[in-house]
């Protein structure tokens, strides 16, 4: 069932998993998934045709670079990213965020490559 | 604009607004949109016909009555109610909540009365 009533702790959820880059799913609501990451280093600039994408800083102080300018996002800050931008999110230390978006994103959008997640699980 | 990079910061946008019951927006992605409230003492039973909805706690200690079980929401977890499922969100002290629903969401739902917001005001 994915769609459910059941608590979601966010620091136990992020305590299931150390890996970087690589979203775990934690709810699911009107097409809509909740997803949980860890990120570290840079990542690749990508944009999404589609999707619209939410990145809510849980733990750390993630940089959002955009091709116009940088966003520094602190801890209980967000930021929504607009389909058809690319970014290219910068952890230089460790960031936990929690992230909204359709179910059908891909973690690369568009530009794919050796981050891309084809199935994300979930925890 | 409603999609838009600008970073937005929870405590800032809590810190303006102290009526209990009455969400403001600060985000909007895929149809969906991002609503912060203050919750105190108890809302009216209700359900949403068509739209699933998200409550992340932000600060306090939230009671989510359901006709069949209580869930307690503790700070830094969230609950999803599935449409159709009737519920009754209780605060005994002071609850900031960030809500994720379609932009369709009316606080209410199906219930009406005189905690309803008609419209609602982004900050």
């Amino acid at each position: 069932m994915q769609t459910e009533q059941k608590r979601v702790n966010l620091a136990e959820k992020f305590s299931l998993f150390t890996d970087h880059w690589h979203p775990r799913i934690v709810g699911e609501l009107n097409g809509q998934q909740v997803k949980l990451a860890k990120l570290k280093g840079e990542f690749v600039w990508h944009h999404h045709e589609e999707e619209d994408e939410l990145f809510l800083v849980v733990k750390g102080k993630l940089l959002m670079k955009f091709r116009d300018r940088d966003e520094v996002v602190n801890e209980g800050e967000l930021i929504i990213v607009p389909r058809g931008v690319e970014h290219c999110p910068v952890a230089e230390e460790e960031v936990h965020i929690l992230l909204f978006e359709p179910a059908s994103t891909v973690n690369t959008g568009t530009a794919g490559g050796e981050k891309t997640v084809e199935k994300l699980e979930w925890i």
